[in-house]
């Protein structure tokens, strides 16, 4: 939950002047992101997030961002959109900072994940990587292979803090990744940070996705593994099949996973548990005291991990 | 900013069976109230706020701030107004915690006061005196005269880790407001808590008043005293006699002003800085680690006390 920059009326109202929404009659906080500080804005002409980008988001990645947003929704992916101001930009400055406003997304993050939300999301997933085929720009994944090591050289000297044995646990697994990664499975843009928070679902449906401030270019099958985590462990850390089986056949029934893509699951799952296990444990050793957001413990991170490095096959995740 | 309990998908879902509310839209925690935890709730009826009481409000008061609320919306004052469920009740349980849906009152809190802001707060506070004229229940203000020793006592062995000598102040202080503390004063319901953050503003009119968690029985003078050092002082702790002229006058336009209340207005204002001096001084020494909240500086108080020690007379607040 995290409101980091304080806006005051007189920056608002100035702010609203180079749109054409009327006059504000709401203005409230969010407590939603971690990264950016996110308020809910209505006026007159209907509900809007505003966002602040603050740590972490470079403002040179915006327009790859906001470009995909507008992309995902021409092509009929919901998901909110930037709403541009009356020169025609959607992204300007607000109290020294990126800042942006976008239309309202209904629907609700799920708390308990149900097989039927995995059902529902490897769809979505797989609708979002075709609709997002066309996309002119480009953005390497930064927090992948070549991004872990580095990662890892921050955090490496203090890591037995977490837990002994941390680093030669982490140090062994990256040198693994390096060896074994897989080259030339079917790339575009993928979300890389599809936690259930950033799904939102309306009675039945899955109305959409949110924050895709990790989006990048790399493997789709990297986004299913991000997605294997995030949805398909129990809270005890024990692995659902169940909600891997329909994750998985759901999205292929609407693109199809070649061969290697199946076969890459496995080391894609390692790796996509080392490059949360990473942030996690960077953002648990430096986070300053008296934050306003607690951070999230990497060691779930890290038993996720050890299940996968005993996965033999793509079997264990419930395909045929 | 603050949301202290996690609702579920499924504890929201049953929870809204007992209310004609239509369906979930949305669902989302705001950064407003540090007491409790607040959701936007938006359904397909309409928006509103739901409510989880946290510490410090005791579940046997809140008959009273809702019975207010409803009573305040009945007299035509603008104020959030708690929903009935299907039987009627508008107070009920959620996630082990008091909880009550109320309408959304537009408007924005100001973040930087104006003249104008307290011209306006002036007169809906003493609008908001009159329409309380007749509500049935009665709640003793905890946090005034009689409280403020008890809940000195919790801090004083540790207040010079605030400031050396402020114990000291303070014991001076409290056994002088003992002494002097005015009676028989015109007497009702106050909201006792009437920050900034409560007051919401639309464009050139003031929208109404929120979070009652505080509003008891006492001086009608006194909610001026909380005022008065709310929004009469700048961010340097400097004392602005046009604000506080603004807010008295259009105050007493509404509801005149007594002799014996305008004469008491600067002990009253004196144990309005101690009151909130004593609960930031707490607030700041109990803290606990790691907490989601900052903690207010008690010096502001400490400060804003120092000016109305000097005060000879009400004429000091800018009054003929």
């Amino acid at each position: 939950m995290a409101v980091y920059t304080e806006v005051s009326d007189e920056d608002l109202t100035g702010f609203l002047t180079q749109y054409d929404l009327g006059d504000v009659t709401s203005f409230k906080g969010i407590a939603e992101g971690v990264e950016n500080s996110n308020f809910l804005l209505r006026t007159t002409r209907g509900t809007y997030i505003l966002t602040l980008y603050e740590k972490r988001v470079r403002a040179e990645d915006l327009p790859y961002f906001l470009g995909l947003m507008h992309h995902l929704s021409d092509k009929g992916f919901d998901c909110p959109l930037p709403v541009a101001g009356k020169d025609g930009e959607s992204l300007r400055n607000l109290c020294g900072r990126p800042a942006v406003i976008v239309t309202f997304l209904d629907g609700l993050s799920p708390r308990r994940i149900q097989p039927e939300h995995c059902r529902l999301l490897g769809d979505a997933l797989a609708r979002m990587h075709v609709a997002s085929e066309g996309f002119a720009l480009h953005r390497d994944n930064d927090l992948s292979l070549t991004g872990w090591r580095p990662l890892f050289e921050r955090s490496r000297a203090r890591a037995h803090e977490v837990r002994p044995g941390l680093a030669e646990d982490l140090a062994r697994e990256i040198e693994a990744l390096e060896r074994d990664w897989p080259q030339g499975l079917p790339c575009g843009v993928i979300h890389a940070d599809l936690f259930p928070d950033n799904v939102f679902f309306l009675g039945p449906r899955l109305s959409g996705f949110i924050d895709f401030y990790f989006a990048c270019n790399d493997f789709y099958a990297y986004d299913l593994a991000v997605c294997l985590n995030a949805w398909c462990f129990e809270p005890d850390n024990a692995f659902n099949v169940t909600k891997a089986r329909l994750l998985l056949n759901s999205y292929r029934r609407v693109r199809p996973l070649e061969q290697a893509e199946l076969e890459a699951l496995p080391i894609l799952a390692r790796g996509a548990s080392v490059r949360f296990l990473l942030t996690r444990l960077y953002d648990w050793l430096h986070h300053p005291e008296g934050a306003l957001v607690r951070p999230k413990d990497p060691l779930e991170y890290r038993d996720k991990l050890r299940f996968h490095q005993g996965v033999r096959g793509p079997g264990a995740y419930g395909l045929d």
